[in-house]
């Protein structure tokens, strides 16, 4: 990258990943229609993404797949259905799923790699789940996947705690340990010390630290720039920013950013105009004040959801009101 | 501001500007009515903001009152009308108004501070412009005001450019230059090397650096909270971003993210919810996809303006290939 204006050229190495479908999904129970499925492929195949997360690998005794649908477990057989015989050896696009601690039946769920279509298991964890994380990523490494370590809502954890989990992870096999907002409170000072502490734990054993935000406070986009200036290699977006509550960065804003040729917005202008657009009318997210509040006050956006689905949705002061009064 | 976590500390000196009945303004002729303008006088007093812009002092020529409403001149009668015995000095609240060059009768139209309720003229100018701007600048400081300088689409000239202007501002009298990303262009390292040369250009007069952004990629907040951290100290937004195109940096996050106690974001909150978003559900504002498309390629919005109101406003893919074609 030039010293002198580093906004137009590139690392080469910087990967996108696009996590509409599994994160996305969290919107709509994943009830997504084949060929929504199928458009987000091709446009991420199309655009030059590196990855496409496609949904979870989680529990049907807890997720039943008649409620929950097919990106809830990723079958083989569902993904075949969208992606025919996609191979990301010869076409460039990785599949993955995430699998969360506390919620996989990892044990059993998990093919080997050389059996199913995915590359990437990420696996997701609070940090009292660091311990299940660790033996989940060994297995599904064992098994042959590219694994990451997506430690959650590190916003609302100690310092300590962040440390611990850091110490944990440094000597596994994960290729990448992503640093995830969940609540999208995160200013660009913090994602400073965040990508600093995460990148110091991880110095020496090669791998590649990750950005996750979301929008809460408008900044998923800016934190996910700042993240990238740092050093970050391993970038999570979504589809007109499609996610549960404020959603994510948006990859069409992360795609006209970076200067790599490989990238091509063009593809996913296409399918949120066809697709996502469409969607957007029946169901809604973004990063409305309700959002904005809950993000301010490093909440999870649990109660702003509800508000939102409420009667009163638009009662933005009376929702202010009740959440400084809880605290 | 602590070393330690900045983000919960606050500057005593950097100020806030609300610019809603001014830029926002021009989303709709500035046809407001009294009731809106009252609301955000009010929120803004409430609220601890430090200067709201009112309107413009521009030429009535150009501007014809009945075309263009009262808030594109800023007669006295038309804003004691609405803040009433308004006194600056007893409720901390300056009102200002911007005088573009080119574009308004300067000369004629401004009264000396002491008969005005204004305090602050605002000096709007392209880099062309700047010997106008010089001779506004002094002029109005003549009359009493506090004057500020505003090179607007500073994305779209030549550093020599930028910095013969810095030099020829240095000298006046006006007490801040303001960085203005009118297109909404610029990312983080830009925002980083503009403050430094605007700082270094005005170092020693007294000047402070102010910031003025545009919400086309998202990042209007964001470029405000990075010029922040730089040392900007004074700060432009709009409440719910309102604004032509893409919008501003909200009122509302840029109070949240500010923790100088005398600033309450629930005022601001409140005319959101009674007068903004009713208005919104009238016209349209926001980072929508054309609006990221002409910033990503650093052109003014107006391209996108007339998308947006033309037969296929939601066909993003056809307003994304014709402004490729034509670049």
């Amino acid at each position: 990258m030039s010293e002198k204006a580093p906004w137009i050229t590139y690392r080469p190495e910087l990967k996108v990943l696009d996590c509409t479908v599994r994160d996305g999904g969290l919107i709509n129970a994943h009830q997504f229609t084949d060929a929504f499925v199928k458009a987000v492929y091709r446009a991420c195949l199309a655009a030059g993404v590196d990855y496409m997360e496609i949904g979870y690998k989680n529990s049907k005794k807890i997720f039943p797949k008649e409620q929950f649908g097919p990106w809830r477990h990723c079958d083989e057989a569902d993904m075949r259905r969208v992606v025919g015989d996609h191979d990301s050896a010869t076409n460039g696009l990785k599949l993955a799923a995430m699998a969360d601690a506390g919620k996989s039946d990892w044990k059993t769920q998990l093919l080997p790699a050389a059996d199913s279509v995915l590359d990437v298991i990420r696996v997701a964890f609070y940090a009292h789940q660091v311990s299940e994380a660790v033996e989940m990523i060994a297995h599904a490494h064992e098994l042959g996947y590219e694994t990451t370590a997506n430690l959650m809502a590190v916003s609302n954890i100690t310092e300590s705690e962040i440390d611990t989990v850091l110490e944990a992870i440094a000597p596994t096999q994960a290729s990448t340990m992503v640093i995830v907002d969940s609540f999208g409170y995160l200013y660009r000072e913090q994602i400073d010390r965040l990508y600093h502490k995460y990148a110091a734990a991880m110095a020496g054993n090669g791998k590649e630290i990750g950005i996750h935000a979301h929008n809460n406070l408008q900044l998923a986009f800016a934190n996910t720039i700042e993240a990238i200036i740092l050093g970050c290699n391993r970038v999570d977006a979504t589809i007109f920013g499609m996610g549960r509550g404020a959603g994510n960065c948006h990859t069409e804003l992360l795609l006209g950013f970076l200067r790599n040729p490989k990238f091509d917005v063009r593809p996913i202008i296409e399918v949120i105009q066809h697709q996502v657009v469409p969607l957007r009318e029946q169901i809604e997210w973004g990063p409305l004040v309700p959002y904005n509040i809950t993000g301010q006050l490093n909440q999870h956006p649990r109660a702003a959801i509800e508000w939102r689905e409420g009667p009163t949705p638009d009662d933005f002061l009376a929702f202010y009101d009740k959440v400084v009064a809880e605290i």
